[in-house]
């Protein structure tokens, strides 16, 4: 079978960039903008996003949390207010020197030079130092704390390679921002923002993570520690799906956030931070999708449900429309995880076969066909993105509404199932070095995407081990596990004693 | 009873544009921020945003349009597109120039001068221009359109006298974009969005407006006609709530957005653009607010309901606080329009009165108190923010819940009524200049802004006669209203035949 035709050309073991590429284009998802690095995220894209936000949203207003909005702009200065911050984010920015344009002596527009700007602005790459600016005047005592606020924006991180999704110059995403009173606060909240993250990952985007810590040279410019959520993908590369930093006193003593406390001392307070971005959106897709187009768990799609009414010949076309319309409502009126089953009935003017794959390119959960001779059984026919294509089961009419929510259940655990099952197919305990380098050595070199996976494997703490590997195979140490157990073991780098194994691959 | 202590100095009558300020600030709704001309919008704030892009989107996609995003930043060049556009649009713009920070010679950050833009990139004030350009690459057939499409985002246009909500250099926004085969779907798309503007500003925000066509001089820039809805706010003045533009051919003719037609020729499309802003919110609180603060309309409520515990004494704290919590719940359980009645218990450790001043400045419809008296009575104080801080309703605790839904209803209908009677109270029929030019002129200087209100006059349809009027009394055309009946007269200006009242005010 290995030649059946498939949506999607290149397939995933021929070239998994090449392919995402395409899945993307061919799901209608995003495309390049004329603005090098910035991407048109497509309505089925943004679809996507505003499901991945609006259940997020809930998980943090649920633990607390409030939305608010800080500006576009930081003041130049305020980026260099913490050390390692300026040496991580203060480098590929997009700078405002000008705040006017002018017709020029040559006829053409250009920013106006008396109207230079005497500090320039830098767009935001991440706001940590202008809502840190903020929370100072916000906080004088302790009783102003904690602080436990969120923003939905955009940012700008200048790229030079620049891939749909998964880096772009732009791209949108939620950083919260909290201010704590005592250290162990601040922690606790950035452990339970990781705890959200991997929930998320898990019980809606169908996607299993591996949730830990960052070692030292990972770590976010200005954090104390770093944890995150790290997915493996369909070419077994690692992908970051989420961070909360631990921000201990550093930004705090950047920006000034200080504090009566209840002993009446003047201290500084402890932050987090912590987000997601339209990155999630790439992840899906290299974790989900297949060789026919996107699959997108029903928890976070667009829509649940397709309905493609299939019309020949005009004297059944209005009993068809009036059977999909009629099945549309009773679907809406069905609860899938408390809300309102979706539904779209395409009644374009194309054919069916046509229509019928654009929804399995775009990864609709569940296509429902209805015929002329469907009508005439009674029946329709049901077909589950995480099937093949050309499967469909008949299901009487009258039952079809009442069973699709356990339809889309059916497929969401299956997702995650298969998505579990990959992954550990793909995890492996590794002690020698030979080994290691092995598993990350591509054995075809006309496919060089394809390594082992996932090493889990000894690490004695040392940043030099840690270079020498990153300089030899490309592999990181995506994070150290919580809830790995204690286990007496030597270093696969330089053989010195190690307590705990950690998680190594390639990343995106 | 002028003498009556009010939470807000001054009073609205004493000196508006500082009571603006000082409401804003007493709701703890925004603030401005180091970055010149850009506010933070706080929790308080956003809440109140949230609800109106909560509706709005509703009604959006009820009208079949769907989300999508668009780049931040406009290559120079496209803003040369459109000629009126340019003149409109490309003055006060933050521009990019540079992608990369380095450390100077002086040891201070500055713009990489090696890292220069080619061509500098424009942060969008409006996205016309972009949005036009990724048209023209989806569309190559009638088939193609109609293209619907709705932004959410941030927008800046660099502004030399900032007010929080009403004028800002960063403001959020969401901005419909459009695409049709013809005129006619063009036309009606623009009017839809209009009365959808016009429902939402009566029925979520209270908030009577007038709806109809700009004069030539208040058009956007590159539109062939604008629309719009104009409030009336509490010092008489106009305010602009939302406009809705039929753009003819002119940004396609720009963008190049063309279409093989039904019958295979070449054409245009014809596009249309609308949009409101985060200006509601000024909107609201100038048409709403009061002198004791904030006054906000309970379906655009971040939160409903707030109930304030008062535990004087330790042996009773815990038995209020359960009462109370067991009210919130059964609140919940409530629906006002479809959605669960939302709720907040106030139990931080402040004293009673100060809790409910805080409340009552921030806006919140309905205050619930309960007490220790309360609990033996078996009852709660209700109170609601469209009357007097002290009144309040004793209402049994058994029936509380059930009835808040209709204290709800009761306090929307109020606030429309109030603000129509407002309006309609300061709207006259005006046929003399002589007249026109002194109920636009304050009677009493001490307090500049008090004038008259809306104008209803007749107007010839010359710019000349608008020009004058603007310059002697800085008033203007709000709006050609659709609904004024076909009457003859005369221009109140210059005398010359009029087949209409047009509305005249001055204007935020």
């Amino acid at each position: 079978m290995s030649e059946t035709k498939t949506a999607i050309t290149p397939r995933r073991e021929e070239d998994f960039p090449e392919w995402y590429q395409q899945v993307v284009r061919a799901a209608d998802m995003a495309e390049n903008s004329d603005v090098r690095g910035c991407m048109v995220i497509k309505p089925w894209g943004y679809g996507l996003w505003e499901q991945i936000q609006r259940h997020l949203d809930a998980m943090f207003k649920a633990t607390g949390h409030k939305n608010a909005y800080f500006p576009l702009f930081i003041p130049l200065s305020y980026m260099e207010k913490e050390a390692a911050h300026v040496e991580g984010f203060a480098k590929e920015c997009a700078v405002v020197t000008h705040h006017r344009l002018e017709v020029g002596a040559d006829g053409k527009m250009r920013p106006a030079p008396s109207a230079e700007l005497t500090e320039p602005l830098v767009v935001r790459p991440t706001s940590e130092t202008i809502i840190g600016a903020t929370y100072a005047k916000w906080v004088q005592s302790y009783r102003d704390l904690p602080i436990l606020i969120n923003q939905w924006a955009n940012v700008v991180r200048w790229e030079m390679r620049p891939r749909v999704f998964l880096r772009t110059a732009e791209f949108l995403w939620q950083e919260g921002h909290t201010a704590h009173e005592t250290a162990r606060e601040a922690m606790e909240e950035t452990e339970r923002m990781l705890r959200v993250y991997e929930t998320f990952a898990r019980e809606y985007l169908a996607v299993p993570v591996y949730a830990g810590e960052k070692s030292e040279s990972e770590r976010f410019p200005g954090a104390d520690q770093t944890f995150c959520i790290e997915a493996m993908v369909q070419d077994r590369k690692a992908i970051q799906a989420g961070t909360s930093h631990f921000l201990g006193q550093n930004f705090a003593k950047g920006s000034g956030i200080k504090f009566q406390s209840r002993e009446g001392r003047e201290e500084y307070a402890w932050t987090t931070s912590w987000g997601v971005s339209t990155r999630l959106i790439g992840t899906l897709i290299m974790a989900h999708a297949d060789d026919d187009g996107m699959v997108i768990p029903p928890r976070v799609a667009p829509t649940h449900v397709v309905i493609l009414p299939v019309t020949p010949k005009p004297d059944t076309r209005e009993a068809v429309l009036t059977a999909a319309e009629k099945l549309a409502a009773e679907l809406r009126a069905q609860r899938f995880h408390g809300d309102p089953v979706t539904v779209e009935v395409d009644t374009r003017d194309l054919g069916g076969g046509i229509k019928s794959w654009e929804w399995i390119k775009k990864g609709a959960p569940v296509r429902i066909a209805i015929g002329p001779r469907d009508l005439a059984q009674g029946s329709v026919m049901v077909s589950r993105r995480d099937r093949g294509p050309k499967e469909a089961e008949a299901v009487p009419m009258a039952e079809a509404a009442a069973k699709i929510p356990e339809v889309l259940q059916s497929i969401q655990d299956a997702l995650y199932a298969r998505a579990l099952a990959y992954r550990d197919e793909h995890t492996r305990c590794i002690d020698s070095r030979e080994e290691f380098v092995s598993f990350f050595t591509a054995k075809n070199s006309a496919k060089p995407e394809i390594h082992g996976g996932f090493a889990r494997s000894h690490w004695c703490g040392a940043g030099k081990c840690e270079e020498v590997i990153k300089e030899d195979l490309k592999v990181t140490i995506r994070c150290i596990p919580f809830d790995a157990p204690q286990e007496e073991g030597a270093c696969v780098v330089c053989g010195a004693k190690s307590g705990k194994r950690v998680y190594w691959a390639k990343s995106y």
